[in-house]
């Protein structure tokens, strides 16, 4: 197997069937298990696991723990030096014989939570059931009772459902029906949950110096984010960087009276309004000077991968209901291969049942900017600056004083955790083409090889600290909402996401 | 006295001093019932007053009623044609001898409330003292006690303290302190408080025509809005109309993962934003065509009248803290002779803690146009409509359904009530001479003559259903934060807006 990229229909078939048997046995593991993992699943999502909830972090990682310990896993809790930081929670088990290290990576938080925004009936930590998903027609539906079958198209939803609980019980259960099948890793295992990857993981680089040399190994598996819109298993080499600004502009200090004030009082929302508008032409393309500069070209084996992911483009568009993309008629995968700029949310004052007749006092806009190789992000954050200071604002990192505000025609703070860089593992390594040999094991269809994910994790930390390359394995459904309300997982994704830890565990 | 604005100085003490006797009787009165008034005042300011609030607004109707009968004047409330429509509470006082009849009148509702942006140690509906204004260095201090003086720069907090149980307040006492002293109104006497004229009225009209004959009267004394920002008193004849827009711009369904589909899938939030830049210019002109047409110039006495205003633009201006006023240098209350766009919110997905990495689904803007005498309500609204169509949006009522979705590039809902037009009454008429001379007679310095207000109330109800004019006396602060949180009124006002309105129920 020369060349990952060269698998024709015949030898995909081949390997499938290579496989079958540990594969056969693993779904008939998971067949006289069902009601178990989702009952244990139920448990794990109840736990409020917001990065902010300090209680209830540490509760979601102690039950993290305990997983591993009804496992058989020796569970350690690897504390950053920053007390009061979520804990990594880590074991490993060793396997005779095994020449490589896998870390299977997954994280336990999850993002924030306004309840509100939640559909009826659901609630973000009372994981529920749905017969298929909510917006498609589903129906909420009573959890599975013992001897009831369990259809493989329902829905789970919760806050971390897929978003990344789904990665620790995937990757834990993995390991559990290896043991109970007496199937055998390949590998070294070791485990590695974090608890503050939703915060941007600002003590991950700490966390991976404290403990270097427990963490040595050959690969991180990282099981987040979803499979392919077209449903295939993907394998994915990188992720984009990720910087979070938020730019508020300011106008009076107090609200005025829109009819007493309005021609005259400067008008914040409009003019934060002005100034995103500056910020992307009609295509969606970032005006933005040198946003598109210092991008690493993709190689050539990046571009053939690239060229054989499924277009599912119109589907998607279909399915999300909106009449025009951007991107000037590019693909979805070629776009996420550039930096991007999107707005996540804008306030100022009231809408709806809330709204008066005032000019507000302030306006903002949260900002997110994604990265791909070569951007730095503090050099991406300085042309964001820069721009809004090219447009009239002066920009402050603080809240505005009255001297400034006297001075400045306009004032735009700009505020923001630093982000971080993106990172790409070669697809040509032998551990890489192992991984895709693995994932590939376990479905006839061929896996989708993507160079980099849409969305971003910290990897260029695993680099950076340890040297060492990851390879993003996902198993969650992409319409799950995550980072959203009404988070879900398909439950047909955990069944097939154990069968993908499984074989990777067992990677030749 | 044949034109107002030929009021010297010597004629203006002239007058003021020949009132003194009455305006010191009103003085002495109010000294000796401070206390209780504000007792009253507060218990009435702690009854929930959002139109909404079906219950509160019912209970807020009684307590005006009640206030009414411990004055000696029968309340009735005038119910509209609509079943559950806040009533009007009436009343009536005749005068023996009396040639005029004058309907003063006032609103008891309040504009909508969110609790959590006001200020730490206020509540909406909890009446709150503060020694000054509390953002210029005033502290919370407790209800004045018995027998302690009152400070009248001190400010009383709460929804409705200014806008507008204060017109109900003052008007009311100013009955009781003629009665007290002994001095004689001069004309019939109408007291007309609405009970929604913060949702704009929607039934104004059918409570005229239902009691069109008890409504006859010579004018209308409307107090609402603020005193000058100088701090003088104003006579006011007219008001801008008003209409309320809500625009939603629509993309995907569901809330996106804004790195595994930023760059491609749209992101409502900026075609908002660009939607309003166009809208307006960098010095606050509003570019949507035929916006300024249909103006109906000012005549030469309100020309006159409006170059006697005080310019307290500079002040004003560093009072609230902003370094540019729009408008390209013309003057705040020429501003306000001209038609405005404003936007009063903005609001998608969230900012701050709450925010995630998502592409919203939707983005709000809560938008209000006022209109000056020549703008039609449905006109002017129309001319934004086609504004958002020019930009390439399919605009419509309702929500989108899938098959507008896959049809258009770009879809804006708008929705809201329909809105009024202005309303001027002209400054020469006899009447309009005798209410500036009553409220100059309580002040030295020269009250100020507006041709029109900055803010709107449907007054153009009254020329079409009654042809009768009104004309506006304000007694409110105008720091007063009315339409926002931390409403509150100055103590001050109370006091000068009780002697005002005693002098206009004894005008010549």
């Amino acid at each position: 197997m020369k060349n990952v990229f060269a698998f024709g229909c015949f030898a995909l078939l081949t390997a499938f069937l290579a496989a079958e048997p540990a594969l056969e046995k693993i779904r008939q593991y998971r067949r006289a298990n069902e009601h178990r993992i989702l009952a244990e699943y139920t448990q794990f999502l109840a736990i409020p696991n917001v990065v902010t909830d300090t209680v209830n972090i540490r509760r979601t990682a102690a039950f993290v723990a305990e997983m591993m310990r009804k496992r058989g896993i020796e569970a350690r809790l690897l504390e950053a030096a920053t007390p009061g930081v979520p804990p990594v929670v880590f074991g490993e088990v060793r396997t005779p014989g095994a020449k490589r290290t896998v870390v299977f990576y997954a994280h336990y938080d999850g993002q924030p939570v306004n309840p509100a925004q939640w559909a009826a009936g659901l609630r973000p930590f009372e994981p529920t059931f749905a017969s298929a998903p909510l917006d498609k027609g589903g129906k909420i539906v009573a959890a599975p009772q013992s001897g009831q079958a369990i259809d493989p198209e329902s829905r789970l939803y919760a806050r971390g459902s897929s978003d990344d609980k789904a990665g620790v019980m995937t990757i834990l259960e993995a390991y559990r029906a290896l043991v109970e099948t007496q199937l055998k890793p390949t590998v070294n295992l070791k485990f590695f949950f974090e608890g503050e990857e939703e915060a941007g993981s600002p003590h991950l680089s700490e966390i991976l110096d404290q403990h270097r040399s427990r963490l040595q190994s050959d690969l991180w598996i990282i099981c987040d984010g979803p499979v392919h819109q077209s449903g295939r298993k993907q394998v994915v080499f990188g992720v984009r960087g990720d910087v979070n600004l938020e730019v508020t502009v300011y106008a009076a200090k107090r609200p005025l009276h829109s009819g007493h004030y309005g021609n005259w009082a400067p008008n914040p929302a409009m003019n934060l309004a002005r100034l995103l508008a500056s910020m992307k032409d009609s295509t969606g393309r970032v005006t933005i000077e040198g946003f598109y500069d210092d991008v690493v070209p993709l190689s050539e084996s990046e571009k053939q991968a690239l060229a054989k992911v499924p277009d599912t483009d119109a589907t998607i568009q279909r399915e999300l209901g909106f009449g025009r993309a951007e991107g000037g008629g590019k693909s979805l995968s070629e776009l996420i291969n550039a930096p991007s700029l999107n707005v996540n949310g804008l306030q100022s004052a009231n809408v709806g049942s809330m709204a008066s007749n005032v000019i507000p006092t302030t306006a903002t806009a949260a900002l997110d900017l994604r990265l791909v190789l070569g951007n730095d992000h503090a050099r991406q954050t300085e042309k964001v600056v820069k721009h809004i200071e090219r447009q009239g604002f002066y920009v402050t990192r603080r809240e505005p004083t009255d001297g400034e505000r006297a001075q400045y025609p306009m004032i735009a703070k700009v505020s923001g955790k630093s982000g971080y860089n993106a990172q790409r593992t070669r697809m040509d390594l032998s551990v890489a083409r192992s991984v895709v040999a693995a994932v590939q094991a376990t479905v006839a269809e061929p896996v989708v090889l993507l160079p980099t994910s849409g969305g971003s994790l910290p990897l260029y930390l695993f680099e950076k600290h340890l040297k060492t390359p990851t390879i993003t394995v996902p198993v969650v459904n992409h319409d799950n909402n995550q980072h959203a309300e009404n988070e879900n997982v398909g439950i047909r994704n955990l069944w097939e996401g154990l069968e993908t830890m499984a074989s990777v565990m067992q990677m030749k």
